[in-house]
């Protein structure tokens, strides 16, 4: 077994920074000195909801250097630079794992941190550490001219809004709206910007206008405003939700043209909908959540063929508990990064 | 004004059979002497709420003769064989309204009965009665080889899951589940069929296999059958979900295919998701009713070409109140239809 330096919750507020366990390579196993990891409000959540009995160290976007190889190891060599996203592993047979869905893999895949380790049935700890040991199958390498703290956040809110987008054929001529401009929506303003649709920003807060149009909108709809929503009613065919607390989807779906969609990614729990805003317009309502890893490395071509990263703010890991502090305040353009060096 | 003899709701249980009011014809209307008139599960709802101060003649699903036409009718003449469904007119200049989606109006159409007239302001009475004033444009012409009695339930059951399967791109190829096989359920069947989709009912009545397969179903998977819904995990690129019923529906997302879609047609109201059961497939919720003119039209062409009707039990509208009792229990192979020819 050996160690290393993180950042574990104690309670629901603070986080200490301990020695952590990582286990010896495995034959496919890489390990990766972390240089960075975004801060998700998965990462929140999991912090605020911690019972203190289990052992929580958060994180599950983080970009690093390759520093040890599995004797099997053949996509990466020491030195590599790589990024790592919420999924570490996963049954790699079932019909999901088979189509290059293993977001979906029927036995669950396992989680980056909180999950349990399919071989030794240890509890996963995340990437608020400065050294991760990974299968290199979900390990991806992070392309020559993406900013490493900045690429981290795509792993997580990157590849959240990517898939759907993805799935829901958004390209030239789409046209998308987005609500909630935080580390996931602003990133499906560059994303859906630069695969050609005409993206517009769905926010109570008339003045980020020009916020948006810097991210790629083409303008901003004030949700405050209920003549600009009704001038906005099925304008829209695709709406990417990520406004990360339980709202009505209702105002939104009414954005949505017909047999649009409006994809609710923000936060997990029970959506209630009234069966008029989907039947009005036949729309529909979906979600998703992370991606597979055809996507994701799609992904990453498509944001070094863009030069699409995630707008950050780093700051160094001991001020972590700052960082969700700010994030559970909406304080942040657009995603914290913790910067993992002053663990060394 | 003229009049005619219909079936009025008296208290939560009753109809009596009264006298009711009839327009005079105006410039592009049409009389229609209705023969049959089928029994929906809102003609149920709106009997079972009737406060009693409104006046309620339910019927939204009829079939007769043309006996009478207004001036600027051109498209039908006296004797013309008809069909009309649940809308009788639009405002006809919203964007709906142009693209041929008269059931979404922006200016909410007005409904066949319990409606407004837009000209008038008098509320609209249904079609459980001798004879019925329609705008031209609002009625079609009965194609020829379809049985008026049986043809009526075309007119809101059969576009209710017409439009979502046309929509959908239902098809050669395509999988399709129906659940609820009543009404709307075993026209959906009839339909996927006909247009070339694998049919599979999802029922709680394991005995129904053979009259799902009569109806052109491929097979039966038993709701109440932890391993065969199992076993049809993500199977169906399209769910039409006609309980007509509050129910759950997270056990029917799970029979739906990654990015297919669950139209939910049953019953209005809220409905509640979990986001997990959306999020794990990329999963859709979606909802339709009723249907646009262009729709309504293409649907009864189909029904033509394909030979196909509702299968129907015809009751002599004296026997309303058993109509609507026996489809509260579900006594029903799939769909009353009144003879309103004990009126004349």
């Amino acid at each position: 077994m050996r160690s290393t330096t993180g950042w574990q919750a104690h309670g629901t507020t603070e986080l200490r920074r301990v020695s952590i366990p990582r286990r010896d390579l495995r034959r496919d196993d890489i390990a990766v000195r972390v240089d960075f990891c975004g801060v998700c409000h998965t990462d929140l959540h999991a912090v605020r909801a911690h019972d203190g009995d289990d052992v929580l160290v958060p994180g599950h976007e983080f970009t690093g250097v390759v520093t040890e190889t599995g004797p099997d190891v053949t996509r990466f060599r020491v030195g590599d630079p790589v990024a790592v996203g919420n999924i570490v592993d996963s049954c790699g047979v079932c019909v999901m794992c088979a189509a290059g869905q293993e977001n979906f893999c029927r036995e669950f895949p396992t989680l980056t941190y909180g999950g349990t380790d399919r071989h030794d049935g240890t509890t996963t700890l995340g990437g608020f550490s400065r050294e991760h040991v990974v299968r290199e199958g979900f390990a991806y390498p992070l392309p020559a001219g993406l900013d490493p703290a900045a690429a981290a956040s795509l792993m997580c809110a990157g590849i959240t809004v990517w898939e759907p987008l993805r799935a829901l054929g958004v390209g030239p001529g789409s046209r998308v709206a987005v609500s909630g401009l935080g580390g996931l929506g602003h990133l499906a303003v560059k994303f859906a910007n630069a695969l050609g649709a005409e993206v517009t920003v769905v926010s109570r807060s008339a003045d980020r206008a020009g916020e948006a149009v810097k991210l790629g909108a083409y303008d901003l709809v004030d949700s405050g405003d209920p003549d600009a929503m009704a001038a906005a009613r099925d304008r829209f065919d695709v709406l990417i939700d990520t406004i990360p607390v339980p709202h009505d989807v209702g105002p939104y779906l009414r954005l949505v043209a017909v047999d649009g969609t409006l994809s609710h990614l923000g936060h997990l729990g029970t959506i209630t909908v009234e069966a008029m805003d989907l039947l009005v317009g036949r729309k529909k309502l979906s979600s998703a959540g992370s991606g597979g890893r055809p996507a994701t490395a799609a992904m990453l071509d498509f944001c070094a063929a863009h030069g699409i990263t995630a707008d950050v703010e780093v700051l160094p890991s001991a001020r972590v508990v700052e960082a969700l502090d700010r994030l559970e305040r909406g304080d942040v353009r657009y995603r914290f990064v913790l910067d993992l060096s002053d663990l060394s």
